[in-house]
């Protein structure tokens, strides 16, 4: 598969169109940005760890039974996946109280929840990726109502998936963010990644920081932490 | 009924106990707060005008089967109401964008809606009222299931009997807040106010705010406008 015209050009991952056409070419960047873009920096080795891992991930979603767009690791920084119509809608799965639901609620950081729960925000980086509820999403017109009880009950039921494959690590996943789209057939595919940049993974013991807050919180190496992830899923 | 003792003063009311349990003395202030009360100003007149349209409300919406928690109007900036155990959530209901939703979803000031949505706020003054959605209503425990599908739908039943009140004497609303609490037999009943302090409410001519917004953004006189929503209304 050839790497053809470049398609978009994210904070994270370059997209390449390639001779299939429903097949593109992600190529994960060393870029790591917090706020909304506000900090930005160069990471060497943040691209190959976030392919890798999210690689994992995907593979072991699908072994149980959750597919998504990953179609293939093709290198140490790049993937094939089918492409999807990205719903402008991103899908935060929560277990424990941190970051901006802490601040919302006024909860102290880690305070576990009494169940998940699922917030769902406008995929828009002019507007800060705002918050929304099921009537937002309605006058927006961006997803329909089936659409949003599809996303609800995949974030769900990856988070039950999820939950055990870190917990047998040693890892808490304590709260995840998902980007799903349409495929050809209109059929809603989980799409993008699952990171340390877009999950918030705690140690069990120490309960050190292994993900972006990493990064958000000048807490150490960004690149460390994301090893230890990779380690432990059994890669490298 | 007599004024007992002072329960609660909040930011443009004061709530006193009377000789009977479940009544309530609510005395309309002549504050004006807005933006989580960092603008503040005294108006002179500004209570009696919103003692004087909350009670034409809710005798208008008691006319059309929705009950309150409106008993009396018995003074200039007095009347009594059933005492209920608030839910900290405020119920907004919007027709056309404008305020925070303007700014949250991207649409211009004005924009019709394409259907009436309903926004739930975190009654917190301490968090600035924060946007939440169903999933943070049920693990902060304010509210049951069944309750948060009754503010959604009296929400909705109460914009459908307060447009064509408003349209009549040629006032378009924009958006109102609404706000619950549960009377002694737990039932779900409509309290507080529902005033321009509440309400957005433009002349449907020359679409002239007639509400707080002349406060918020410095656009004349507050009570000018208040007078014309009360006398419109068929007030004095
Ligand atoms: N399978 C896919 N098909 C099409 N677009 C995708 C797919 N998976 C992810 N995307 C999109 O790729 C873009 C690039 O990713 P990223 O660099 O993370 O962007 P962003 O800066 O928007 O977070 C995002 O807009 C994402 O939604
Ligand atoms: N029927 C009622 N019983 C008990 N409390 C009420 C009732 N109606 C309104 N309240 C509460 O009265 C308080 C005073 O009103 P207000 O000055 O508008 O307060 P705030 O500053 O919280 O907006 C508010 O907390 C409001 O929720
Ligand atoms: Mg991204
Ligand atoms: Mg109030």
């Amino acid at each position: 598969m050839n790497k053809g015209q470049l398609l978009y050009e994210g904070k994270a991952k370059r997209l390449y169109q390639t001779e299939q056409e429903d097949i593109l070419f992600v190529e994960y960047k060393n870029s790591a940005t917090a706020f909304n873009g506000q900090k930005k920096a160069e990471i060497e080795g943040k691209g190959i760890l976030n392919n890798r891992i999210t690689t994992l991930i995907f593979e072991r979603l699908k072994e149980c039974g959750i597919d998504s767009h990953f179609v293939e690791r093709i290198s140490d920084n790049e993937q094939l996946v089918r492409k999807v119509d990205i719903i402008p809608i991103e899908v935060v799965v929560r277990n424990i109280a941190a970051g901006t639901l802490a601040n919302r609620l006024g909860l102290e950081e880690g305070t576990p929840l009494k169940r998940t729960i699922v917030e769902f925000y406008y995929k828009d980086d002019a507007l800060g990726d705002p918050l929304i509820n099921n009537d937002h999403i309605d006058i927006l017109g961006i997803a329909t109502k089936e659409e949003v009880e599809t996303l609800y009950e995949q974030g769900l039921k990856i988070n039950n998936v999820l939950q055990p494959i870190f917990k047998e690590i040693g890892v808490i996943l304590v709260d995840f963010k998902l980007e799903f789209g349409r495929d050809k057939d209109g059929n809603v595919l989980l799409a993008d990644e699952i990171s340390p940049d877009t999950c918030r993974l705690w140690d069990a013991e120490t309960k050190q920081k292994l993900d972006k807050d990493v990064f958000r919180r000048d807490l150490g190496s960004l690149t460390q932490s994301y090893e230890i992830i990779l380690a432990r899923l059994g890669g490298k």
